[in-house]
């Protein structure tokens, strides 16, 4: 951004922009504001490959208002999250979108081949983790990380971890989901020597309290190179999961 | 405490005991009252064979009291919880009490010949975990148990606990001491088939709240055979050990 | 375990086995891995009779297919928990399964002969607690435990719970489950003399939280040999029961 | 009031009052400004006997000019509580007061004679909430009502309390003071047919989360005729357990 | 209770019951067991006039069923609480009873005439504080206390509740319910000089909590005289209103 | 209300109003009694242009009773706050009312010409915002303020704010509503120079806990100048605003 | 700002500004870096008259520094909170400035001529609520109010609020600092039309819980106009009620 | 530590090792037991290049003893971090330590050349933050990475933030240290299109919570690439974005 002033700048001096029209740019140009939402244009230039939009809380119609504006910008690849079979069958007959009930997770424009610097494990420690753990893995492959999942390795049977160290060791990140105590982040943390990005997940019952136990959990990890996400955030992990694995690429 | 209620009655019915004298009985016998405290006479009986004085809020000279009027009584081992060493070295001038700093734990009388069914295994995550641990030992071993301490042996280096499979496999009765994250319990839960009593500490800082997330954590374990106590209290951990540990006894 | 890993050392360094052969053994025997589960056939070795399945968050497909691979592996009797009526009714019909429809609990296979050392008593505060004791009464049964049952025998009308002094006196376990205050766990632990299962339920409105008084109210209990599960646990306060009640016949 | 306001209109009626004087009176008559308190003069005919001083966040000078003030005015009993051994002693050098240190209070102006309709009692669950139960005690008779304490009688021996059912039954109201698991106040309540004030106390460790563990356990209380004052609060409960011990005579 | 323990031990003494019998009654005798419930029948010596039901969390069937065999034992006052409309018709299909919608309650018996010592005045800060009061205001008409209503006198326009100083300064026991802020207890209990008792609503939203930020303002009142019950505790606020209502009847 | 004392005051010296009249008329006057309500009169002349009605716990016909009074004493305008669309429905049937149903508000009588000092700006951090915001922006505008929305302006793209510097710059009262972790709050508060009031909103999901993770955040906030209201209370924000930006018209 | 970067933007245009030093100006202009802190000088002509140095976790020198850059550019009002009596008298030496014990508030260039629309009242429910609202006090004078203090007014004796409706009914903004139950906030709001700013304060004990229970309690007021500022967070309500004083002077 | 066990089974399997030695080197090999710790020799081949040491709770001559072994074996730079200045001092007696007072930081070896793939930037919202982001810095730094740090850029002042963008632009890695609110990484967030590591502190005061405000409102973040470690663990932040900074050389 600092680059777009700077040049926006010179072409004032230059006499080329004037100061109204310059005023007008550094305030209208990173985003389109079509009423209920201001969609955010610049930000593949400055974030990443695809756009996100968060259908939680908006109509199917809102979304595919969205998806279009972005695609009329020349923004092709979009991920949908949180939004409900029932909806995304209301966008799909706009937009030629691939849903994922599992994960709850739309997708437009298809997956790209991963170019990341390594592989991206995704680990759960139950079988009810799964669905937040496959929002992560697709939001990491829709922005080109390869993924690998590794589900209902609960620490309560170590053995079931333990016999995929391989795949722990040669990680570029590892994603580690769970609920209830959520223990497999501080011994996945403890066995790997990559960044571990934290997910809390809401399964439980009684004092698990929503995901308060396994957020705890996390946060007091004792193994270094952990840090944590928002209960059942599985977007934000495979977001961060892939940014770091494509550390290499950007610099 | 039902066979005493009918041996009474029986005495009653034979004019042995009188009216007055039988219901003076039921209600004064279980206990001397010594003012500021009520000191249980019967539970050596009824619960095991040594007494316990909380010492936390109770002063040296109180302390000297109760012990006296055990004594007086015939209980002649006494353990003391939660006492300071200015007032265990005060409590020391008048009765022969060895004095445990680490776990702010005195012994009056010594300790006992073990005679458990087998052995209770007393493991930490850390060293910060250590004064509860011995709390925990402590107990265990004046009501009669043999104790193996295994300290330090956290998730984030799980190999630290897999190199103590044997020990583990063989425990009557695991007591699993740990802060922050707590998750030793669900390991130590997973990897054994005794019972697990977890014992969460204060040990952390921030988010482990004062040993908040140890508790929430442990409580949540998906390991079966786990049972959770106060957070710190390592004497409710090693009493409730001991019990397991002399079942086979006392049936 | 550790035995298993010192014989597969031995038939490596007789020639026995490949090294590659064992690295594969160490890594893929205690569980077959069913896609959706990793179901684990070691347990029954290590931990018990029975299998468990936690039904809640599971199809009936899941679940059918679970037990459907235990049986083929020899595990005849599973408990199922947590599953609904409806998931109950669709497992039976592919599965012979006993539905328990207040526990919320579906039976594989049959009770068997009770082996333990004594009786587990469970024992409620009130009425609505029942769902939760009877989970706890059917998992100590499933593993073969005797269960007396002794249920609205809460603290507000202490006589009521006096009345069966002989039953609590006579137990080998009692598992002491309680809503609203809680204080159940208390009074039995003062009176027994057996180790003590406290399960807090989420009965009771307003700054009961959903079992957060209860629970915090049997951690911090003044009785001695004492401990807590999870709220609403029944079925972890039933597994430990009866692990406790076969303590010397394990030796 | 009502009468104070209806004698005053009546006045300005007949002329022997101004408006101006009316309105002042309105404002100004029910307490003296001494600047950095507002004593309050007609609480005495409004509320009870003698007056109370909040001690904490006073200083000495401060205690004496409030106790000053009411005894100017004719209040010549004067209870402060929470005042520490310290402020205390620089007090009683300017006014003639009794400290009990235990309760933190200090008494001017003596004890009056008992006048209530029975007797209080307050009744503690250990030895640590004796300063609580104290300044419920002291307040009670202060105000004129005869106290019997009865400590230690927690429910984890529950024999303890039952040797005094006839003290409880015979109570004109019980205050229950106590920490941990706070359940005295449930059994109490149990057990005997007149008010119960519960008194949760901070005594205790880790979960009890200074008090918080007892004053829900109170809250939830399963026994009808229950009601909580704040941790900690000795004088609100003897303040309320006095007035209901007058209800007969104030009528 | 104490009395009939002398009067058996006597007869045990003459030969007039033998030692079995006794031991029998002093267990059996309080309450009748019907198998999902122990009906409690000395109750109404020990405590009150009539009998309350909990309805939440049990069927129409059960609750005809502690109906029925409360009648059979001669009591015929019966209050249930927390009955919902479906299920009160059930109920009423079967036994007499007067539903009351607003309060989920129902009357069996009709109300007796009030005979307390003075009025119990019900004040609500809110219009949807209603159930709650009423459920108070029942409960304590069918124990037998004369209630006056007032409703909406909420401290955010205190003029409201200033204009019925006379009925608050007349009462002898003040039920203050509100939700929200709660202050409606301190500014009675400012005002009045009778006993009250406050109960927190759950009405509200946001940083209400369900009623926890009224039940935390009740609990600090700096008001004397105030004590609290659970959020929506409306019956135990009616239960002890009464019992404080005839105080001087009782003693 | 002191003048109509004096007044009061002056007509009872004078003989005009009899003391009876006098005491009826200081209690009775400010409200009307209509049974589930009492209806405040006064309030116009002391608080603002119109009445507002909070329609939730109110069924359509209260809330058209409600409406019906004040209109019957010259309140023309009414604001009708959560409301759903089916009540709304009921009570347009009755009452002429205009229904929003994005803030489930209803306004009877229509919107004044703004008189304000200045413009009332309402930002929000996102779409799903929105009709708490909207619940602000209306209660501004049927209270007399102009009112400028600036919706989905979120910290997450800074620039998306900046753009509108010279709006927030001339504010007189800006509304900051926010969820998640409610940063808007912060930056408004630091880049403008008027009076922020902050409205945590429950929009987010995990440990947003409904609106608490907001609402510390704007409580803490570093910036000067900001105040904060209940979570989701977009009423009472629009209501301050509104008072704020009339403060030189009322003076 | 905005003004500031279109000025600059001019200079650009016609030469008289290199693009360089342009955008070093956009990046350094508004503060200057003395290492340990940025110190802002754009503030006085964005947001006040007076500049506030936070005093708690500096030390005495780095507040004499600040104190220092900011005389040296023009700024000659500071004022400092949180700052102790002995970090006070170590500035004192260094700088001329008058220290506050009560409120910890230190204040540089002595207090201006009051020039807002109307008088600021501050309010406190009790003694102990003083040192907050003198923070408040001196925060408004600082910055131009005049400030009528009117102290221990809490709702337990709403007559002494009402004594003086006159002062609250003529305040351009209140100021409501009150612990405990925090209803002062309320009752205020109800008699006062102008905004209210609520303080909630960590006097209490017991379930006050440091202020959380005055914090909610004002949340949820039910009085309209009222906003609400951190715990103990004088300063904040004293900036903005000033800047509410100041509104019909900046427009 | 897959590969060594494979080389171990092949050494086996030549006969080389026996089974006992086998099993005892799988046993004892990662880790030396010196009583109060098991030092963990295999991690610097396992995770990083130095070794730390947890301070806090552990004696002077433990930390010795601690470094000792260390250096025994080969790891020269070792980081000790959350050790007071007094055991600092005791510490530098025996070992040549390099002790940070701000950050509570001691290191032993020496600083080495960074050799990361870019440069991480450690910002903070305030001037009290910057202990915890020392304690940060200094652990990117000793295993080798760059550190610049851009402290007290808190999001009230956003235009400071701005002032760095270049700076933020360009980073490897952010961490991002903030207390009170806590916006400063939703806000970096936005602006930065690298991983951001966001620390809460415990700086702040009253419904700050000790640092929950802040936690809470990084884990809600908004911006993407945003993860979370718990509140004041500098060290955690440091040492997982000095392993996010070396992605590209360790692959």
């Amino acid at each position: 951004m600092d680059t777009d002033i700077r040049r926006l700048l010179e072409s004032v001096r230059r006499g080329q922009t004037s100061v109204d029209d310059a005023l007008m740019q550094l305030k209208t140009a990173p985003f389109e504001d079509i009423g209920y939402a201001k969609v955010d244009l610049h930000r593949k230039l400055r974030q990443g490959a695809a756009e996100v939009i968060y259908g939680a809380g908006k109509t199917p119609r809102q979304i595919v208002g969205i998806i279009e504006t972005m695609r009329k910008n020349g923004q092709d690849r979009v991920l949908i999250t949180r939004i409900s079979p029932e909806d995304a069958a209301c966008v799909a007959q706009c937009v030629p979108m691939e849903y994922h009930e599992d994960a709850k997770v739309g997708i437009v424009g298809g997956m790209p081949e991963p170019d990341g610097i390594g592989r991206v494990v995704v680990a759960t420690g139950g079988t009810s983790d799964i669905p937040v753990a496959e929002e992560a893995a697709l939001t990491a492959e829709i922005f080109g990380s390869e993924v690998v999942r590794l589900y209902d390795v609960g620490v309560a049977g170590v053995h079931r971890l333990l016999a995929h160290m391989e795949l722990l060791m040669g990680a570029s990140v590892i994603v580690a989901v769970a609920g209830m105590e959520g223990a497999l982040a501080s011994v996945v943390g403890g066995l790997a020597d990559c960044p571990v990005i934290a997910v809390p997940t809401s399964v439980g019952y009684g004092a698990s309290f929503g995901g308060v136990s396994a957020l705890l959990s996390m946060l007091n990890s004792c193994a270094s190179g952990v840090s944590v996400v928002n209960i059942d955030n599985g977007f934000g992990a495979g977001y961060l999961a892939n940014r770091i694995n494509h550390m290499e690429v950007r610099q």
